[in-house]
C-alpha cells in the first residue's frame, strides 16, 4: 500500500510539524511533545477544553484547536493513546487559572493515561474535569473499551463545550453542557474497505470484495455485523435506525445530524448518504437543525461513513452556531 | 469497487440533492437542472461570479457557493461538462444587473459549452467575461485539453475574484483580479492510486503496486512520468520543483501555498507533505503569507495530492483573507 509518508516512525512528528507550518498563527507546539496548543493561549479568565487521542484520525483532534472550540490537543501515535505524561503536559499548558475540562474518547488507554494526568495536575493545583464520550451505539464493549466507543459525536461536544467556555461559563457548567451532548447523541459507523496503518502497510482487517462492515470501530475494531455490499439508501436506513433506536426521540424533536466520512470516501457519497438520511429522519417526524456533512473524525484512509444524531434543545443550538475558528471548522 | 452510491446513473442527482439537503439556507437547485446559485441570490448590486464543470471533484464547484465566493455552479455527471443550456440557465440565474464572471477550467468541454452559453447570454443583454484557468505546469496538451489543464489553482481565482464582486467592483475589475491569480499561480499533481468511477467500477488506469504517476489530471489524464514510489519529501521536492521552476519568482516573493488532497488521502499525509513544502520553499527565499491544507479539488477516491504556488501581493492577500462563508471554506 502506497502513502505519502517517510519512515512510518516519524509520521506523527511530520505532521504535527505540517499543521504547525500551515497554521503558525494558530498552533503551537510544546517543545518535546506531541501536544498541539493554541497560539494565544491560555486564555486569561476562560476554562480551557482539552482533548487527545490516538493519531490516524484527522482532523481530530488537533484540526479543532482554536477560538471557540479546543485550547489543546495531544496526539498519540497512530491508533495509540497519548501518554499520561503527554496529556499531563497538555493540562498544565491550557489551565489559565480558571480549570480544564478534558474530553475523553471512551478507549480503555486514552481513559487510563488521561485520568493518570489528572491526578498529577489535581495534586499540582489545577482543576481539572472530566467527561468521557461513548456515542458508538454498535456495541456494548469491544476491543480496547469496556463500555460503548467514543467517536464523531465528540466533535460536537468540543463545539458546544467549547462555546461555552468561550462565553466566560465556570467549569461545572463548561461540563455540565459536554456532559448534555454525550447524554443526546448517538453515532453508528460503517467500513467498505480496512484502514491500512503506516506502520502496518497492509489492511488491519480483511473484507472481501462483496462485503461491508456494520457498527466498525475507528481504529478497525470489529462491528456488529459483517454483511453483502448494500447501496448507500440500504447502509443509510442500516445506520440512522440503529442511532435512533438507542437515542428513542420524540416526535417534533430537532436534531443535528452529521454523516461523516472515514478518510478514503468522496464528498459526493456522503452527500448521497446526507440524501437519504433527511429522509429517514423525516420519516420519523424529527426535525434537522443542522445537518454536518463532511470528515471531522476519520480513520486513516478507510472507506465508510458514520451517521451521527444529537437532538438539541435552544441551548445547545446557539452554542452549536456560536463562531469558532479553528483549522478545520469555521463558523462565523 | 465499492461505493456508498444506489444507482450509478443517480449519483449526480442524488448529491445534488443531500447538499441542498445540508445547506437549505446557502444552496437552491435550478428546477430539473443539475444548477446550484445562492439561496438568497441573485445579489443586487453585485457582479455574479459562476463556475462549473464535470462531477467528481467535489467540494469543486458547489461547496463554494456562498457569500464572498461564487454565485452558482453548474454539475455535469462525474468528469463530463455541463451542457451548454445548463451553463446558459446558471448565468441567467445568477445575473443581478452588474454581469457575470464565468470562471472555466481549461478543458475543451467546459471552454467550448461555457461560450456557447455565454454567446447565447449576451443575446438575451447579460453582460458575461470570462477567465480560463491553466494552472496545471504538468503538461502542455493532454487529453480534453488544448494548453494546460484547470486545476486546484481555481479555488483561488474563485476566492479572490469572489471577495473583489462582494466589494461592490465592477465586471472589468473582477475580471482583472481573477486573471491577475491565473497569471501567477501553478499547480502540479500526483497519483498513488486511480480513481473509480461510479459508472465502470473499476480504476481508470492501471498503476503498479510499487508505481506512482507524476503530474496527474484530475481525471486520472496521463502526466509526465511514471516512476517508481517515493517518499513524501521525494514527490514533495519533485512537486514543487517543477512548479516553483514554472512560475520563476523572485527571492523574498510572498506566496499562498495548497496542499490538496486528491479524494483518498489522509490529512495526516497531506500535513507531512506541508512540512516539506515549507522547507522547501524557505530554500528558495520564498515567504509563506498562507498555507492551506485539505481536500479542495478532488478526483473521486484518487489517492494523491497535488501541490499549488501562487505569488501574492497586497491586493491578492486582502482579497483572499476577507470573509467568506461557504459550505467547503468559510474565513471569518
Amino acid at each position: 500500500m502506497k502513502k505519502l509518508i517517510n519512515d512510518p516512525d516519524d509520521v506523527v512528528d511530520e505532521m504535527l510539524e505540517g499543521m504547525v507550518a500551515a497554521h503558525p498563527d494558530r498552533l503551537r507546539r510544546l517543545p518535546d511533545t506531541q501536544v498541539l496548543v493554541r497560539e494565544d493561549g491560555p486564555v486569561e479568565g476562560k476554562v480551557a477544553l482539552v482533548s487527545g487521542g490516538g493519531s490516524g484520525h484527522e482532523p481530530t483532534h488537533g484540526g479543532y484547536i482554536g477560538d471557540g472550540m479546543l485550547d489543546g490537543a495531544a496526539a498519540g501515535d497512530v491508533f495509540s493513546s497519548p501518554t499520561a505524561d503527554e496529556f499531563e503536559a497538555l493540562i498544565d499548558a491550557c489551565d489559565a487559572g480558571e480549570g480544564v475540562l478534558a474530553v475523553v474518547k471512551n478507549y480503555e488507554g486514552d481513559v487510563m493515561n488521561f485520568d493518570t494526568a489528572i491526578e498529577l495536575a489535581e495534586m499540582e493545583g489545577v482543576d481539572v474535569a472530566e467527561v468521557v464520550v461513548d456515542d458508538d451505539v454498535a456495541v456494548e464493549d469491544s476491543l480496547y473499551t469496556s463500555g460503548r466507543r467514543g467517536v464523531c459525536g465528540t466533535i460536537l461536544v468540543h463545539k458546544a463545550a467549547g462555546a461555552k467556555a468561550a462565553e466566560g461559563a465556570d467549569l461545572d457548567e463548561v461540563q455540565r453542557v459536554a456532559q448534555k451532548v454525550i447524554d443526546n447523541v448517538g453515532t453508528m459507523g460503517t467500513a467498505l474497505t480496512s484502514c491500512v496503518t503506516p506502520e502496518k502497510g497492509e489492511p488491519t482487517f480483511d473484507l472481501g470484495d462483496d462485503e461491508i462492515e456494520l457498527g466498525i470501530g475507528i481504529h478497525g475494531e470489529p462491528g456488529t455485523e459483517r454483511t453483502e455490499t448494500m447501496d448507500a439508501d440500504a447502509i443509510t436506513e442500516e445506520l440512522a435506525g440503529e442511532v435512533l433506536a438507542d437515542l428513542d426521540l420524540e416526535a417534533g424533536q430537532e436534531v443535528v445530524t452529521i454523516v461523516n466520512g472515514m478518510g478514503g470516501t468522496p464528498e459526493m457519497e456522503l452527500f448521497v448518504v446526507n440524501r437519504r438520511l433527511q429522509e429517514v429522519l423525516a420519516d420519523h417526524d424529527l426535525e434537522t437543525w443542522d445537518a454536518w456533512v463532511g470528515e471531522y473524525m476519520t480513520s486513516l484512509d478507510m472507506a465508510g461513513c458514520s451517521v451521527t444524531v444529537c437532538a438539541v434543545d435552544d441551548e445547545l443550538k446557539d452554542l452549536l452556531a456560536a463562531p469558532a475558528d479553528t483549522p478545520a471548522l469555521t463558523v462565523r
